[in-house]
């Protein structure tokens, strides 16, 4: 079961559609970081939140270092985003925080910055019927879910979707319109765990739907698993042998 | 850290060479099992054995059916395995259990049977020195392990080693005497996760070594980990605008 | 571009249906073989064919000896194919022959036996759509294809699929009635490279489509290029500098 | 084989040290790319040369759309490489160029850029032996190479080196001293292919020895591929028929 005492999540938001426009409002009145905190909060994980117009958009190097895993949602407002905030906290996932992107953060630079690809895509809004079908049921980030889940409407994203080949592909979508797309992609940058979860477009209430929420705990879980020591870089002495032979 | 309560192990072993050789007796006077069993058990877990020479070879429909994680040793009697419990094993991992293969294991039924291959490596026993290092750092099948480990005397396993291409790399091994080796590669093989790890010649007290242990213990809690629903195979609906449409 | 000369290909077919089903005969009316010999003839392969019903289905010791690639078609026969041929075969992929594996060949005795899982899946025979979409557009086995080839009426197969995670996830296919498939993968095992293609049901005239026929012919090239020396595999000699320290 | 009628390599070489340094020069007194320049050469290629001093680092836009393959080599001035270069030639890899770096070239803007991670490691320089072994003998860029390469003397590197999990890990090296490193290693980025290859100190012969020349020709031929159609993205139409049904 999804769920670990002790394990941190900091949910980071852009925060702009939900003050900006009327429709998402009525969806996250209090903003997608606020209904994703609250939805993780009941699978026993201690989460705060972080905002792009908070002074260092909320995340300070205090505020990483006592993260075990960061999410990030953004959309419109991704080249507000500071350079210095996106390689600090490249820098935090290469020494072992977790980090999951939610939907359109695909297109974040803290996502392509972690790619080294253009993270491009095919999309429509057309309220479309969305399934996601686990394609690697032995991962522990489906654990409790059924075979697909489904969510009745939806933004549509095709591909083809413009990412390094994952460690682990775990969940495909299937759109009514015609496309499929690599909706649940795992993949390890230094020590950090890396989760990208397609939906959860801000007109539709997906963030409330009990197998999303499941998913991004399980994903919290998985990315907070303890790891190996942290390596040593940088110039290195041989076996004994070697140096007596010289 | 390792251990998970409520985890059912059964370690199998061949337990020829312990009972036939006095300087493997010397070393394992049990049984490897035994030092496995005992080993394991300080991680938590609820810790069985089975033997070749039992009825069944110890793997009865009962006891796998009550094995979370299946672990493998065996050597010179691969063949003796008879073939309808090597298919029993097979099914159990596909329908979820996990399976450790040990060393020698890497030529046993079971493995080829899952890999595909011949499994096949070159081999040299030479009491050389093993390095085994990490190079996935993320894994949680490290988790707790330096960066390396270190083997004083060990048998040599080079490449190539005829396997797929592993689901994730976690340790490769380097010998004095020029040679490398995939040590430590994990694969899904439908429900099932199986974990190879290299160490372990009978001459050897590798197994009563902490951090060989250790990366077992971690594989147990690995391969134990909840995962998705058992799929449905077969003859599927569509949805219901389809069926409507025609 | 497909094609090259001297890569030696040879079709299987069961050959069953083409005979016993008018529906089927009316499309190949000498056979999936024949279509698959013709069609991949045109890229300029040298092209042969065997079927179940010739002795040892056709597949000699000097058949596979002489044979760069070899393409598999087979469905409600899969039991008849003779064990030690299917052993013959799996023995010569791992020496370097090429594999591809076509549509309900995935329940094939070879298939499974290279795979080491059930390779179960859903089906309907419902004559829906099929759209195959390209996910890995750098892969020359898509060489000259559009981003999606679109199929107006086939057979669905639906995840899980119960493979190993391929090697190259190539295409993603989506059906009409709400499923997804991973319609390409790759494999390597052994020396020999395997691809399993899904479209090629045997009341459609699948393998008269160019792009279909392009996949597969840009598939024989990539499974017949030169590979790397045959390992040894044994016991082995250590570097001299540790002969010498002994 | 290897080797390709037209297909157009460029080698850029930071090109420092064979004009500061004595004991480079001696090794190679036209600089190391005038060493690929002619040793790519014989494998029938058309290549060009490219350095740091020139204008633009000799990489215009004219000249990288001119260009197939794209090698890499450079060491002690990976900062003065301008950060619009290094776009340029990500822009081009995404569409399809291929890119071979070499040895320091790990630590180059472009790699790393690339890769999303520190791209570091160990190293050591003391005329260590390196025996690089083929773990993917199926892979077409060690075709027609032996089980291992021996080079006599090079510089080491060792794990944790911090890339993402390759595509396809081809060749691990083993070091005198106690080291392994994963030393060929193949990514797809966008419609570009990627191939890192360890070997190539400054001060050895390495770029002399065939078969060091030969894994870089194959490299080239792989990367030069045929692939599919550059993918669409943005704002995408549905099936006509989910269209209608609105």
């Amino acid at each position: 079961m999804s769920g670990s005492a002790g394990v941190k999540v900091t949910v980071w938001n852009e925060y702009r559609h939900e003050r900006n426009d009327e429709q998402v409002k009525a969806v996250y009145p209090e903003g997608i970081h606020e209904a994703l905190r609250s939805g993780l909060s009941s699978f026993g994980y201690e989460v705060g939140t972080a905002t792009l117009d908070e002074p260092e958009h909320g995340l300070t190097v205090e505020k990483l270092n006592d993260t075990d895993v960061l999410i990030w949602w953004g959309h419109q407002a991704h080249d507000e985003v500071d350079d210095a905030i996106v390689q600090r906290v490249q820098e935090r996932v290469l020494q072992g925080m977790g980090l999951i992107v939610l939907h359109s953060g695909h297109y974040s630079k803290i996502y392509k910055k972690l790619m080294g690809t253009s993270c491009a895509l095919k999309w429509r809004e057309a309220d479309e019927k969305e399934r996601l079908w686990v394609v690697k049921p032995s991962h522990p980030i489906v654990a409790g879910l059924p075979e697909y889940i489904e969510l009745e409407e939806e933004e549509m994203y095709g591909e083809h979707f413009d990412i390094p080949d994952p460690d682990d592909l775990v969940l495909v979508s299937w759109f009514e319109g015609g496309e499929v797309f690599r909706s649940g992609v795992t993949y390890s940058r230094g020590q950090g765990k890396i989760f990208y979860f397609r939906p959860g477009h801000e007109t539709y209430p997906t963030y409330y739907r009990e197998p999303v929420l499941r998913i991004i705990a399980n994903a919290v879980k998985w990315a907070a698993e303890e790891r190996g020591a942290s390596p040593y870089y940088g110039n290195a002495k041989p076996l004994e042998t070697i140096v007596a032979k010289k």
